[in-house]
């Protein structure tokens, strides 16, 4: 049986596997990046790990995963700023020092492909990943394709103004659906939440499990405090607003949630698959709807998904 | 050579041509659609023209371009209000009238298939067309497929909520694209600012142009006067957010505008462009953007995209 290699670059580790055509991994391995000695150094890492995990196997092509904007027609990674890597022809590093002609994808994307493959969209003929951390990130698969648009850059769904003249994004603009969505935009609205109410459970929920982070309202909420509850409802109804945009712009199989946020499970998914379907252009009319649901390969989906984009 | 029948069903009239493999109508026909006399009536006389086109032609498919949701898997039309048709079997109809069996399609869909075809878009990779007129619709056009979704109702990119809490649309929802990027939206913000604005230029344009409508602050600007000035600003700022929503969902290489706004060709385009690219992801770090255009087939789209969906 063929084998693909997916190399899952991370600022902090490469994670590499090898990967089977059902997208199941037959073996893994994770590397520090140490990006801080420079774009030679990691590539000659990935190179290694690339050759160590291609012994003794019949490896049909490798991808690579990678963070920011990458052009795999070119073979280069346009802008990754963790990595500090600018028009960087890491295709042709990579050949030269493997043999092996390296296809490129986002890390993102990359999670996406592998949810269609062999997680929480399997066999869908399409899906949106929406992973929810640090910012709001997206990948589109449609027809078992990823959407990478002309420039490569495509699917930067946490890029959606949805409040115009909103919050202040990273990116420049106001109003992103990720200043609204994202795990970051969940711990400022339970900070602002635990400002206004000083009688809130969240402020001693935040001092047991260390500090204010994503779980805090959510565990409130289950503990019956009102204010945690207004702060998921809240952080609900903008989630809804953003998804139902994707859903009446895809109308795709499955949308699939991850990243922190998406741990929380039924607690966020039942509230939110009942706003979602209250804003579903011409819902009334069909049966069939998205079905919402929380990713199921975690960390290891980045690496599946650069082995199946390769396996392409 | 192959050919092609494209039909454009609207409420007013049904529109057919027969259209080679490049796009170019060969000939065309127009009759009325009585939509008032039913079902049957109206799936009679689309047989009829369909007959009548086909006459000494090799017709290689037809294709049939309908207001609303379509399903062209199992061949019903979902919903189409204009015309109240709700889960018809129009193509088990069509078959028995005319032996074809037709393949269906959205009519903004077909506009923006025939546009990448033939038109504004002609040859590029990848195409979002935006209608701007009572409404916003949209089609999506990937590798010279349409994005039609699983449930064959993709590409509702007028019904993305781009102000939360906004103006009421439509659909039900608040603050939807269409709510502000549509003419309807347009003649909404010249009234408000005529009302507000006795002094203002438009009075005198709009009742020399017969009353209000998408011209009036267009035409009020080119003359001088800074309401008009003022309310096409506010148009396109709001315009401009949809279109960098679509930018960064999607990164085509063309988006094409079309409806009646669009006639005002550079006098929306120029500020249009210079606002989308302030709002374009990562825009610094690649020399490809997205082409801003206006869509040049006119209302010989529909039949044009609808024969070439059915050439597939």
């Amino acid at each position: 049986m063929k084998t693909y290699i997916g190399i899952d670059l991370g600022g902090t580790n490469i994670k590499g596997a090898v990967v089977n055509e059902q997208g199941e991994i037959i073996r893994q391995s994770a590397w520090p990046t140490h990006a801080e000695q420079g774009v030679e150094t990691v590539t000659a890492t990935i190179a290694d790990m690339i050759r160590d995990l291609a012994k003794g196997e019949d490896i049909a092509g490798v991808g690579l995963g990678c963070p920011g904007t990458v052009d795999d027609k070119c073979g280069t990674v346009v802008y990754a700023c963790n990595l500090g890597w600018i028009n960087y022809d890491v295709r042709s590093a990579l050949k030269k020092l493997t043999g092996f002609s390296v296809r490129l994808v986002n890390d993102a994307n990359a999670a996406a492909l592998a949810e269609v493959v062999a997680g929480a969209a399997k066999g869908a003929e399409s899906a949106v990943v929406v992973p929810l951390g640090t910012g709001v990130g997206g990948g589109v698969v449609i027809g078992g394709k990823l959407l990478t648009g002309y420039t490569g850059a495509a699917s930067e769904l946490g890029h959606m103004v949805i409040v115009a003249d909103g919050v202040p994004c990273a990116c420049g603009r106001k109003g992103c659906f990720e200043a609204y969505a994202s795990a970051t935009a969940l711990i400022r609205m339970t900070d602002e939440a635990m400002s206004a109410h000083p009688e809130s459970a969240m402020h001693q929920i935040a001092a047991e499990l260390g500090g204010v982070d994503g779980r805090t309202a959510f565990a409130a909420q289950q503990a019956g405090d009102p204010v945690g509850d207004a702060v998921v409802r809240q952080y609900i109804r903008y989630l809804s607003i953003g998804i139902a945009n994707i859903v009446n712009i895809f109308f795709p199989e499955v949308v699939a949630l991850s990243g922190g946020v998406a741990n929380q499970g039924e607690n966020l998914l039942a509230p939110l698959r009942r706003e979602v379907s209250q804003q579903e252009y011409g819902a009334a009319y069909t049966a069939k709807h998205p079905r919402i649901a929380c990713c199921t390969l975690g960390n290891t989906a980045g690496m599946i998904g650069a082995a199946m984009f390769a396996k392409g």
